[in-house]
């Protein structure tokens, strides 16, 4: 057998962890905390078909939805981010300036692919989304992690971390951030702005639960502060619509639209027409505001059960946080509880979770003693029967 | 605006083409040849409208559709795969060998991921998919052309350049190639396979066109004769069931299928479940067989059509492939001809191909008077008359 890449052999740590939690997500028993879906029961079944059928035949749309299309996505799809998620953002796109690809992960991929160099230094939260790390490792970038606090990057350790590695990227996901469930504030979102242009560093945005607000304050994206085009704001439909169709937009200035059709037509040519289609529809038709309504009571009552057995179930030194929106929250156990190993244990509970671990950037400092646990795929007498689950197996380490 | 990484500019030079073909696709106005597209008469779109309207319920497929899927792909649209295209073949699979990816090129990004180190070289055929190039470039591979003749690479010419230039990759296309219509003979597959091995070099098959065939006999894959696992079989759903829907797949030894799925989880996690839903049911559903005898039927009209058009309307002097399958022809032109130049021409007299030029590494022996043209997108009246107007724009440059 051929020899891979050496970029292969960075990535090979986490595999396995997610790995188990695809497949925790297939076994019915095992109450799984793991993941990062949304309720099922928010998905927009009933819609879709009806669209579906609609517009699937030779006189409407059907011929366009299954023949090739463009690199840069349809029109209709890209107008109807403008018009629904962006202008009320406060941002000012047109068609040139938006793109659209296959699910929210493809950006970290596609920008990568565009910026990073083998060695470049790309600044993250500490603990940030592990599927990222994975992308900016597998295009051989050092990751490094930054301070955070409940609002977010800790400028002041930002900025020096900017004169020590001269990065070329910060990746930041600004709101009910993956996998603590913080919220970046509105003087730190300017702040990380203003670096960029700054310091002459790409701002990768990733904004996929921005929408999913069930209490507090709205605030605007870090690209609302952008002056120089430093900012690349990046979002999934997966979480507004439905993952399983694999939609998202990037909005950044024209120039980077326009290589990143170069990179995505190397990449897959372009995103599947059908499910743009259908997509751009369910916006068009007025769909979307009542759906998110919806969206958000079901996950807005998941978060109120999960947030109440933590209080309830779990030891009194666990601290965790109170998102206001996401899917997840991040719960701290006492120092010496090794949640990784924990998990062969909660397995044999039927009940999963994601190690802390898994979320900082390895030989950087580690917390062994935190978990992410996701609210949004299980129903509320699950999550309760689910945390006492957990919770026994968190008292089995105390 | 922060600095693009360096592999972007290896990028540049085929572009604006594509761009402009793809433009042109969406000209009523302008006759194009120059697309890869089937005819948008071999769309299923009864088949998929039927399909869509029965498996999106609640109590059918429909949460499976809409929710977050596995890297590999469905486990039912894997096995179709395996039962009605590979096992065909000649070649043994089971589940652990299949991968769905986004697409028939995905997994020419997919496989580079895995395998090229910037300035590893990757052997190709002269000419080769444009495309295809373009992915090895921004992976930062060279790529050196080899020769070919009627029956695919001339097998002492690779063999040469193996030993010259010790190649990671041998990239081929060997049923109705992509330009030139032309199909690797059996012998050279065998060789192709066993060079390999021999030489431990990555194989990587591009065989979206093989079920396409109008005439002549079948042939088995290279993949067939690879006793070391050194071949890559990658192909497309695209002509056989939908471009739109965005479906291909890789057939490989195990611990590369592994390996294809970290790359897969870190390019953009998975593929789009309800359109893979939609496919696995058409090939469990008996619709395969007889859509592709309707497939068949229609292209090997077209090409017929395109065949007689350039015999009769072309110089004499034009030289040209007769394809067995696939869409597309090659021509070749006198020599002082150059077909870059002509497309403005063309442009005027609305109709579009592709310029042979573009098929060519670059800084490597190119032929300027070479086109590709394809039959697929085109019906055979507006063939008859897209040929004449491309006749009269040749007889110019006479």
């Amino acid at each position: 057998m051929a020899k891979f890449a050496k970029r292969i052999a960075y990535m090979q740590s986490t595999a396995d962890v997610i790995r188990y939690l695809f497949e925790a997500m297939t076994d019915p028993d095992i109450i799984s905390f793991g993941g990062g879906a949304p309720a099922k029961e928010a998905l927009p079944v009933e819609l879709v078909h009806e669209i579906a059928n609609e517009v699937l035949t030779r006189d409407q749309r059907g011929v366009q939805a299954l023949q090739y299309g463009n690199p840069i996505g349809i029109p209709d799809l890209r107008q109807a981010v403008i018009d629904q998620l962006l202008t009320p953002k406060g941002v000012k796109a047109d068609l040139k300036n938006v793109m659209i690809v296959a699910g929210g992960m493809e950006s970290m991929n596609l920008i990568s692919q565009l910026y990073l160099e083998p060695g470049d230094v790309v600044l993250v939260e500490s603990p940030t989304f592990v599927q990222s790390i994975q992308i900016f490792k597998m295009f051989e970038a050092q990751c490094i992690a930054c301070e955070t606090d409940d609002n977010g990057f800790v400028i002041e350790d930002l900025e020096a971390k900017i004169k020590q590695y001269h990065p070329k990227m910060i990746y930041v996901i600004p709101t009910f951030q993956n996998p603590s469930g913080r919220t970046t504030s509105l003087e730190r979102r300017k702040a990380i702005a203003e670096l960029g242009s700054q310091y002459d560093i790409v701002v990768l945005e990733d904004d996929p639960y921005c929408e999913m607000r069930y209490s507090g304050e709205v605030l605007p994206p870090i690209k609302y502060f952008d002056e120089t085009g430093h900012t690349i704001f990046a979002n999934s439909l997966s979480k507004i619509f439905a993952p399983g169709t694999r939609l998202g937009y990037i909005y950044a200035d024209e120039p980077i639209i326009r290589k990143l059709y170069e990179v995505k037509t190397a990449t897959n040519s372009h995103t599947n027409v059908l499910t743009q289609i259908l997509c751009a529809e369910f916006f068009k038709r007025g769909l979307y505001e009542p759906h998110l309504k919806m969206i958000r009571d079901i996950h807005r009552e998941r978060r109120d059960v999960m947030m109440e057995c933590i209080k309830t179930m779990f030891p009194n030194e666990t601290k965790f946080i109170y998102p206001d929106g996401g899917l997840f929250t991040w719960v701290e156990l006492p120092e010496h509880v090794d949640t990784t190993l924990m998990l062969e244990n909660a397995k044999q509970h039927k009940v999963a979770y994601m190690p802390g671990k898994e979320f900082f950037v390895e030989g950087q400092p580690i917390k062994n003693n935190c978990m992410r646990i996701s609210f949004g795929g299980v129903a509320p007498d699950r999550i309760e029967a689910g945390m006492k689950r957990l919770a026994d197996v968190v008292r089995l380490y105390l």
